[in-house]
C-alpha cells in the first residue's frame, strides 16, 4: 500500500473524489483486454494537463511507477501496472475542444472516445479515418499511445498519419507542445510522431491536434465468398496490382467462417472457404467504376457468391458478419492467443500457408482474419489451457508465427504494440543496435523510468 | 588542414579517388542554396553504408565534425561545414534498388535525384507525390533530412508521409534499420519519422523505403487571375471549405506577378493583382466535376480571367508561369531573403495583410508566392545590401515576419528546415522545455556532437 502522505498529496491535486484506494477500485483498474491483471497501489482520475503534471512530479520524485490509462482496451498490456504504482486515468479529460472546418483540424482531450469524434466531425461533413475495432469505447489518447489502425488504413493510413500536434506532460512534469496546426512544419525534431506509438513510456498526452478529411461522398460495400483461401489472397494482390486501393480489404479464413456460420446474418455455405469484405469510397460515379473493375478482376479466382450492398442497411449487414467474428472465436476452444502480425501485402498468401503448416505441425487450431489489404493479419491460436503442456505449446507456436512474419519482411505487430505481451519477441524484429538507440531515447526523456516502466523493451530480448 | 594520417585513413576506406583535399574541391563543397560559405577540411564521397560507417567512426573518435551532403540545394545551410570537418557526399549512392509494384514501395539509396525516381515509378503506373521545386537536382536523402514538401502537399502530404523505413548510420558508426516495408508497424519507437527532418544531426540515411501510390488517371490545371489578393485568398479558403482538396493551390501576389510579367508565356495584365494555379487530379470524370465546382466557387471573388489547360502542353505552359518566379525576383532588388513560413490555411489572408503592413512599415519590397493550399507562403524580402543599415533592417523585418506567423498559430518553416538560417528564431515557436527535450535526444544519440554540429538549436535561442 502507498504511504498515507502520498495519497494526501494526490488528493490535494485532483480532489478527494478522484483518488481511489479501495480494493474494488484497484481491481477494476488492474487489467486490460489481455485479461492479465496487476494491482495498482492507487487509481487517480485527472481533469487537466496541470493535474497530470503535478501527479507526474510526485511519481517522478518518489520513483513511483506511473501508468497512463484510457479505456483499458489495449491488447498487449500497455496500461497494466506490472510494478504497481499510480494508474492515472484520463477518460474524464473527454472534451472535443474544437472542430475547425476551415482548416480541417480538430483539437481534443485524450479521453474522447474515437467513434464520438467520428460522429461529431461527420455531422460537419468531415471524416476521421482511423477505425480500430474498439472504436466505440477506446479513447483517442490510447489510439495515439498505440498508433491504432483498423480496416480503413489500407487507403487512409494509421493514427500517426492524422496527428499534427500534441500537448504532452513529460516525465519531469513539464507541459510541452509538439507540432502544431499546420500540415507542414519542419521546425526541430518531430516529437509528435515519436510520441505516437510510444505506449505511454515517453510522456503523457493531454491534448491532441488531429487532421481531418472531407467526408467521402459515398461508399460501396461488397461481400465476396471464395472457394479457397488462395483465391481470396490472390484477389487482394490482383486488386492492388490493378492500381485500385479500396478503403477496406478484410478477409476471414475458413476457420473464422466456421465460428460465425450459425450466427451470420448472411448465409455462408460449407463450400465457402474464405471471405473478403471489400469497401470502396469516394465520388459516387468513381466507386461504381471501381466496384465493377474489382468484380472483373476477382471473377476468375473461384468466387462462389458476391453480395453488393445497395443501401446503408445492407452495408451494415455485411459489416455485421465481420463484427460477429471476435465474440465467436471461443467456440473453437476456450483460450485465445491473438496476435496482429503484418507482412507486405503480396506475402499474405505465403503467411497463410505458413500458418496452416504451423496449425498442422502443433495440432492447434489457428483462426485468421483481418486487414489483408495492408497485410495485417489477426492470428488467433485457440487452445484449452487446461490441457497438459498447452501453454508451452502456445509459446512455441507464437514464436514460430513471429519468425515467419519477420522472415517475410513483416512485423510482429501492426496495430497492437508491444506492451508486455510481445516484449520477449522484440529482438526477433529489431536488432540490438537499433534497440539500444530506442533505449537511449527512453533514458534521455525519462531518466528515472517513471512512465509506464516494464513495457516495450524492459526485459532481455533474444531471437 | 586535416592531419595527413586522417586523410590516409579516409583514403583507405573510400579509395584515393573519393577523397578531395584541394582548395578548389573544398570551395565547391563549401556552400549551398543559402549562398553562405564555410570551407570543409576534406570532402569524401561514399559508395556504401559500410563506407559511411567507417568514415563516421573516424570522425566520432577524433571529434571531427561530419557533414552529410546531397545536392547542396538546401535553403537553410543544413549541409554547411560551419565548424570545418569532413563533408561526406552521398550523391554517388544513387541506385534505385527496387520498385515493387505489388506492394507499392520503392527502395532507394539517398543520392537518387527526386525527379528521377518519379519518372521511373511513373513508367510503372505509380506515383511519388512530394515535389520540392528543386526536384530535378535535389536528392531523396536531402528530402528525408529536411522533410521536403512542394505544391502537391496540399492533397498528398510531405516527404515524411512517404517514408516507411530507413537504413541509418548512427553517430557511433553502427548501421541500424528503422521501420520496414509495411504500412502498419508499431514495434518500438518510430525512429523513422524522428530521422525525417532531423537535418543530418541524428544519423546518416543510407537507404530509404518509400511508399508509392497508383498514378492518378488524369489531371486538370487552371490559372486564375484575380483583381485583388483578398479575392485569391478567399478563393483558397472557400475551395477547402467546400470540402474540395485540390492537388495544388499555388498563389502569386502582385509583386511576384510584376517580376514575371515581361517573360510570362501567358499575358498578365496590370489589373491582375493575384494569381492562383489550381490543379486537380484523379479519375477523369471526377476532376471535370471538381474543376467546374471550383470555378463556380471562385466566380464571385473578382476573377479577371481563367485559363483551363486542355492538353499536357497547356498545363506545362501554366506551370512555366510559376517556374519563372524564382529566377525573376532579383529584378526588384539584388539581394533576396526568402523564408517559408506556414500558417493554418484560413489565416493566409491575415498573414498577407501582416506582410503588406511590414513592407510599408520598413519600406522594403516583400514578394510573396507559394503553397496557399497548405498555408505555406514563400516570403521574399528583396533589398540591396549595399544600402546603409540594410542588413539590420532585414533582420528586424524577418523577426517580425516570424512573430506574425507564430501569432497566427503558424510555424517559421514549412519545408526548408532550421539549419543555421533560422536557429536564432527557433525559440519564438518552440518553448524552452520542448527545446530541451529535443536537445536531450540529440545528446543521447550523438553524445560527441559529431553529426552536423552547430545546426538547428546549437546557439542560444531567444524570443
Amino acid at each position: 500500500m502507498m504511504e498515507k502522505k502520498i495519497i494526501r498529496s494526490l488528493r490535494d491535486i485532483v480532489g478527494k473524489e478522484n483518488v481511489y484506494t479501495e480494493n474494488s477500485d484497484r481491481i477494476t483498474h488492474s487489467y486490460d483486454a489481455t485479461q492479465k491483471s496487476y494491482l495498482p497501489d492507487v487509481v487517480v482520475y485527472a481533469h487537466s494537463a496541470e493535474q497530470v503534471s503535478e501527479v507526474v512530479k510526485i511519481a517522478d520524485s518518489l520513483s513511483i511507477p506511473l501508468l497512463p490509462r484510457g479505456a483499458g482496451s489495449g491488447f498487449t498490456g500497455g496500461t497494466l501496472p506490472v510494478q504497481g504504482g499510480i494508474v492515472l486515468v484520463l477518460t474524464r479529460m473527454n472534451r472535443i475542444l474544437s472542430i475547425d472546418t476551415d482548416n480541417l483540424i480538430a483539437v481534443v482531450e485524450p479521453g474522447v472516445v474515437t467513434s464520438e469524434l467520428q460522429r461529431e466531425v461527420e455531422k460537419l461533413g468531415l471524416f476521421y479515418p482511423p477505425d480500430p475495432a474498439s472504436k466505440d469505447f477506446c479513447t483517442l489518447g490510447g489510439n495515439v499511445a498505440e498508433c491504432a489502425g483498423g480496416p480503413r488504413c489500407v487507403k487512409y493510413g494509421v493514427t500517426k498519419d492524422y496527428i499534427l500536434g500534441l500537448q504532452v506532460v513529460t516525465a519531469s512534469g513539464e507541459i510541452i507542445r509538439t507540432g502544431g496546426k499546420t500540415l507542414k512544419n519542419v521546425v526541430g525534431y518531430d516529437l509528435t510522431k515519436l510520441f505516437v506509438g510510444s505506449e505511454g513510456t515517453l510522456g503523457i498526452v493531454t491534448e491532441i491536434v488531429l487532421k481531418l478529411l472531407p467526408k467521402p461522398e459515398a461508399k460501396k460495400t461488397m461481400l465476396v465468398q471464395f472457394e479457397t483461401i488462395d483465391g481470396a489472397a490472390r484477389a487482394v494482390a490482383d486488386i492492388i496490382r490493378a492500381k485500385i486501393i479500396p478503403t477496406t480489404l478484410e478477409f476471414l479464413d475458413a476457420a473464422t467462417i466456421g465460428c460465425i456460420r450459425d450466427i451470420s446474418p448472411i448465409p455462408l455455405p460449407d463450400e465457402c472457404r474464405a471471405l473478403l469484405i471489400i469497401e470502396v469510397d469516394g465520388d459516387s460515379d468513381v466507386i461504381e467504376k471501381q466496384a465493377a473493375r474489382i468484380l472483373d478482376i476477382i471473377r476468375p479466382l473461384g468466387v462462389l457468391d458476391t453480395r453488393i450492398a445497395e443501401t446503408d442497411a445492407e452495408s451494415e449487414e455485411i459489416w455485421e458478419v465481420r463484427r460477429k467474428v471476435s465474440p465467436s472465436l471461443r467456440k473453437v476452444n476456450p483460450d485465445k492467443f491473438n496476435e496482429d502480425i503484418v507482412v507486405p501485402r503480396s506475402k499474405v498468401p505465403d503467411m497463410i500457408t505458413a500458418l496452416e503448416h504451423l496449425s498442422e505441425k502443433y495440432d492447434v487450431p489457428i483462426v485468421n482474419f483481418g486487414h489483408a489489404g495492408d497485410g495485417n493479419i489477426h492470428v488467433n491460436v485457440m487452445v484449452d489451457l487446461a490441457e497438459d503442456g498447452m501453454q508451452e505449446k502456445v509459446d512455441m507456436v507464437m514464436k514460430e508465427i513471429f519468425h515467419a512474419a519477420v522472415a517475410l519482411e513483416g512485423s510482429i505487430s501492426g496495430e497492437h504494440g508491444i506492451g508486455i505481451s510481445k516484449m520477449d519477441y522484440l529482438g526477433m524484429e529489431i536488432d540490438n543496435s537499433t534497440l539500444d538507440y530506442m533505449r537511449r531515447i527512453k533514458r534521455a526523456l525519462d531518466p528515472n523510468n517513471t512512465l509506464n516502466p516494464g513495457k516495450i523493451f524492459e526485459s532481455d530480448v533474444s531471437g
